[in-house]
């Protein structure tokens, strides 16, 4: 549900199905309280709890590639980037199920590995194996994962409540992912702070715990995961919540990269933080007035403020020097190399 | 959860992954009723209902062929796949989500008209788009559906409960869309009797109100859903209910075919009917003193009784004159033609 689109003919596909599904969404019915459009669905079976849903899919050669990926960081992403969206609704994981299409001549040790580094999430997460299917592929390898959750009705989050006013935070070091990535293809010495930026394009950490405090807490008036980049990401937060924002470029928190590891990479360190894709950490506004309760971290994981939202439909950026441009979402385009 | 493996190495590669599936499941939960090896998975979350769940893929070049598959079809089916592994739990759907990835070039128009065919039976059926993810795909359509559904647990049928001298029953005909499949291969003339037999394999109907009928008149002590054929099936029944069974060849229902088809198709009739797969038909099993509880037809559809459990682990056969002769597992091969 936080699909990645990751050039303009997938963006303008994934445009035509939100269109499709939007066409064909029944009349909101009482056991739905949240369809399309945001992190997960949520389904008001039972008093007092919904269920989540979401469902991520991974395609070789469009969202991975296993020439610099091997199949247990795989099975971690698959299930990293579904916990993110439980995540970003505040929501508890339960359990999921996952479909694999995979090559017949791949399909021995492939399989094992690839649900070594999946169930090591699952195990950490306590989120457990439901079901699945299994067919082979006459071309790359496809994974489906969909994720359960639940969260009580009172501690949902969706991307809607942000308010003219409240504070605009995230978690973590943003553009890290698109760091790591770059470094990957590019096949860069594994030093221990490159190895660092690979691993969180390669096993990401999905921010449940945040998700949680933030839910339980009654911070956050807007949250979702940053999958798209920041510039995407919160286009969406301020569509889905009719406003805009301020974001202020020094305090976007960047990775600490030197010299050598920046004359390999294409772009300034600034680019990957606000349009760097895939590191599943948390966006949310907060109301200015509890701002006061958000600590410097939460549940071990740096948190911090970039910024504001505003009543005016734009989202600005300003620079070092004060001066205030235009932030366009250019996220999309993080995976063209 | 009801896949179909297309063909031995894909048999031995679904095997690979439930051993995996099973090395890796945590200790049952609280949470989980029922996990991997039934149709569905069943979570008790809340008391009194439990939530279904099952996933299932369809994959260009091994569960169709869009040279004689059309979109609207395609979108139908991979729906009814999965509502029929609700069906065969007794269950009730709620709704949906669905990933489709996609070659670039084929995007427009196609995902329009297999939204709609797949949107006609949500419709039908009462089920509701959830949510989904959309990718490009550089190779092969995938399309994965991650069903919902709910039952309350004293209605709820798994495949487990089949004892010694219970009738055993299918609805409707059985090998209709194996055959569908082969007439739609060699492209015959579409008559009308071809037609019904092409339209059981393209837009299969899941039987849901039977299983419903047969979960509110708890008249069946185990079920599922006829994907695999008949014989490959039932030894999933028997096998989980750790039984046996005798079925009567003569008793098999079969669909009528002309002499022109009949000269089309490879195979006896018959063979189609024991182990042509994709019918989505129930298989169940009814308690002797119950059998006078299950009409003719159910819901409009007709139900037959086939046969018996027994309580030697093997599944026999009598044919014709009387005789019996193992029946053996071959659903998995339908697809290789």
């Amino acid at each position: 549900m936080s699909a990645s689109p990751q050039n303009q003919s997938e963006l303008k596909l994934v445009k035509q199905v939100q269109r499709l599904a939007d066409q064909h969404l029944p009349k909101k019915t009482e056991q739905i309280a949240l369809q399309i459009g945001d992190d997960a669905a949520a389904l008001t079976q039972y008093p007092g709890k919904l269920t989540l849903i979401s469902t991520d899919a991974l395609v070789e050669g469009i969202h991975f590639d296993l020439h610099y990926m091997c199949p247990e960081d795989l099975g971690w992403k698959v299930l990293a980037v579904n916990l993110s969206d439980i995540a970003a609704m505040g929501g508890n994981p339960i359990g999921f199920t996952i479909s694999i299409a995979v090559p017949p001549l791949k399909s021995g040790a492939f399989l094992t590995r690839m649900y070594k580094g999946m169930m090591e999430l699952a195990t950490n997460t306590k989120t457990v194996l439901l079901g699945g299917d299994t067919s082979a592929s006459p071309g790359p390898v496809f994974l489906n994962l969909t994720i359960l959750g639940n969260v009580k009705p009172t501690e949902l989050i969706t991307r809607k409540g942000a308010q003219p006013g409240d504070k605009i935070f995230v978690t973590g070091e943003l553009g890290v992912s698109a760091i790591g990535l770059e470094l990957l293809r590019l096949g860069a010495v594994r030093s221990k702070a490159v190895t660092h930026l690979m691993s969180q394009h390669l096993r990401p950490q999905p921010r449940i715990k945040v998700g949680r405090w933030l839910a339980k807490n009654h911070c956050a008036s807007a949250l979702l995961d940053l999958s798209d980049g920041l510039s995407t990401d919160l286009s969406h937060l301020c569509k889905a919540s009719n406003v805009g924002a301020v974001i202020d470029s020094k305090k976007i928190p960047l990775p600490t990269v030197n010299s050598t590891m920046s004359s390999l990479v294409s772009k300034p360190l600034l680019d990957y933080g606000l349009n760097g894709g895939e590191d599943y950490e948390l966006l949310f506004s907060v109301p200015a007035k509890k701002e006061i309760q958000v600590p410097n971290k939460i549940e071990g994981v740096t948190v911090k403020q970039i910024g504001y939202v505003t009543d005016k439909p734009e989202i600005c950026l300003t620079n070092e020097e004060g001066r205030v441009r235009p932030l366009l979402p250019q996220g999309f385009d993080h995976f063209r190399g």
